[in-house]
């Protein structure tokens, strides 16, 4: 049975989803199938999906050509509703069941747009659709946490080449989250605003508009490392305006731009951390966590939690911006 | 310079090493070297590492041929003894000089040698390097734990095919192993007594001798991930005796060979946790962690603290005894 379990020394969960082991390309031996000519997300091909949640069309009905974003659930979830929620909970060997969704963002109709040649309008149309499928999760209570990623390139653990995102809604909060929820409740101030702050003091700061700011991390876990905060306090993802996605845009288009310019468009890994449902806060600046894969995590990283970054933030930005 | 950053708002480190990015194989698309041509670990070829710090010898001086283990310092090494031990902390943005050792133990003379294919006397030298090293290492009080790690394999971080170990003396202790410590001063029993007992209960047991068992641990983070605990308390793996390192060599030759057998010898990552230098206690059991990698850690690993596992522990006891 899928769920997730408390590891018994360390503050992290691990969900087991039997049978998962089976769908293609699970295990990184398979490699990534680069063949534009059988991909189940391109534009014309939406019966090799599961039928689609949601989507922005500019005509067709759902399950039809004319799509600009298409919503699919996971055809190997790792979360389902099927399951009922429920804690099992057993002194040191906790568990809880595996409720929850897994839904697929299918960025664009076509098979050769990534982060890396979209325009900014098609970058918003993603992050609308981010904040559409928030807003409808959250509606169910029993979904802790809606985590929204997206992993590019094969060596980053996308198993389709078509650019796409993914949402699972969470029976949980994720244990990054609660440290950082911990790190909050134990400060008077904003600790976002501090961490802003310093960057530009230290010139880690790769771009900003009257929005949003893109920095290096002080403690940046992997080289050329970005985050972009909202300039505000703002706890909520969700609550993004119109406005607000056009500026994020912006940024988005910039960072990557620079990446390909730099770093050749490398693989990474995407995800947005926002403030949970259930709790209040003033103190939170949700933000977006950008990681080329340039570096592979191995033995001492696994067993230490300590990671070794060879391109400090300052060095990072100053290539970023040459 | 090289320094340990703490992350501000997560209970981890990030060791930053300027420089270390232009070392060969640094970043994933240069690949591994398989030529045994110019393999610098290979006998013959001493004149190619940096002189050799100890060995295992059945004949010859220092950096000529005849060993069986050699050591020698990191040609790019994470941390030296060139800077002065040393903590800078200022409020949120902690950091640490990046004071240590960095080993490489060359675990074998013949380029064709793996931890699949050696026998158990060739196991055991390896960990007797192991103890003879983390004694070593511990005379400089300025070395706060002794960290022992493997990479085999490209996709798992290794950057020579030449079966090797590393061994990094740190001027802190691991957050894994900080968070396993505060974990035992909260109970009043050993806990990894209790792990080993119910994994027992559940059948995660892949085998066992007089001194050591090797268990699928409660909350693997990967697939057929196998854990090997001294059936005693023993908090220091470098007290190990000359027969527990026999009966050790004999669960790492069987747990290697149904590797073998069963996922046709994967890529792995292994470590050794022992107990910090300046602590005593009683309810510690050290132990070696061995994970395959045969999944990815993506987006949703890196960004939530949770990992995804498709093959459940019972499930991979049932099929690594297969």
């Amino acid at each position: 049975m899928t769920n997730f379990r408390k590891d018994p020394l360390y503050n992290r969960w691990v969900l087991m989803v039997p049978g998962r082991g089976k769908r293609p390309h699970a295990f990184y031996r398979e490699k990534e199938k680069d063949d534009g000519k059988v991909c189940p997300f391109c534009e014309g091909r939406e019966e090799k999906t599961p039928p689609e949640i949601d989507s922005f069309r500019v005509k067709g009905k759902a399950n039809e050509p004319g799509w600009k974003i298409r919503v699919v659930p996971n055809k190997y979830p790792a979360l389902t509703r099927e399951l009922k929620i429920g804690w099992v909970s057993k002194g040191l060997f906790q568990s809880i069941k595996g409720y929850g969704t897994h839904e697929v963002i299918i960025e664009t109709p076509s098979h050769s747009k990534t982060l890396y040649n979209m325009d900014e309008e098609e970058i918003s149309l993603i992050f609308k659709m981010y904040r559409k499928r928030t807003i409808i999760l959250k509606e169910d209570k029993n979904l802790k946490y809606i985590f929204i990623f997206k992993n590019y390139g094969r060596i980053a653990g996308a198993s389709f080449p078509h650019s796409h995102s993914q949402i699972l809604g969470l029976p949980l909060i994720p244990p990054f989250v609660e440290e950082e929820i911990k790190r909050i409740s134990d400060s008077l101030n904003c600790i976002y605003c501090h961490l802003i702050l310093k960057a530009r003091k230290d010139r880690r700061i790769l771009t900003k508009n009257s929005d949003f700011i893109a920095l290096a991390p002080y403690a940046s876990l992997v080289p050329y490392q970005i985050t972009v905060f909202p300039l505000e306090h703002k706890p909520y993802f969700e609550e993004i305006s119109d406005v607000e996605i056009n500026s994020l845009s912006r940024i988005i288009k910039e960072i990557f731009q620079r990446y390909n310019k730099i770093l050749r468009a490398p693989a990474f890994n995407f995800f947005i951390h926002t403030f949970p449902r259930d709790k209040r806060c003033k103190n939170y600046h949700y933000h977006l966590q950008i990681m080329p894969k340039l570096t592979l995590q191995a033995g001492f990283e696994m067993g230490s939690g300590i990671f070794i970054n060879p391109v400090p933030p300052k060095t990072a930005i100053r290539e970023l911006k040459s």
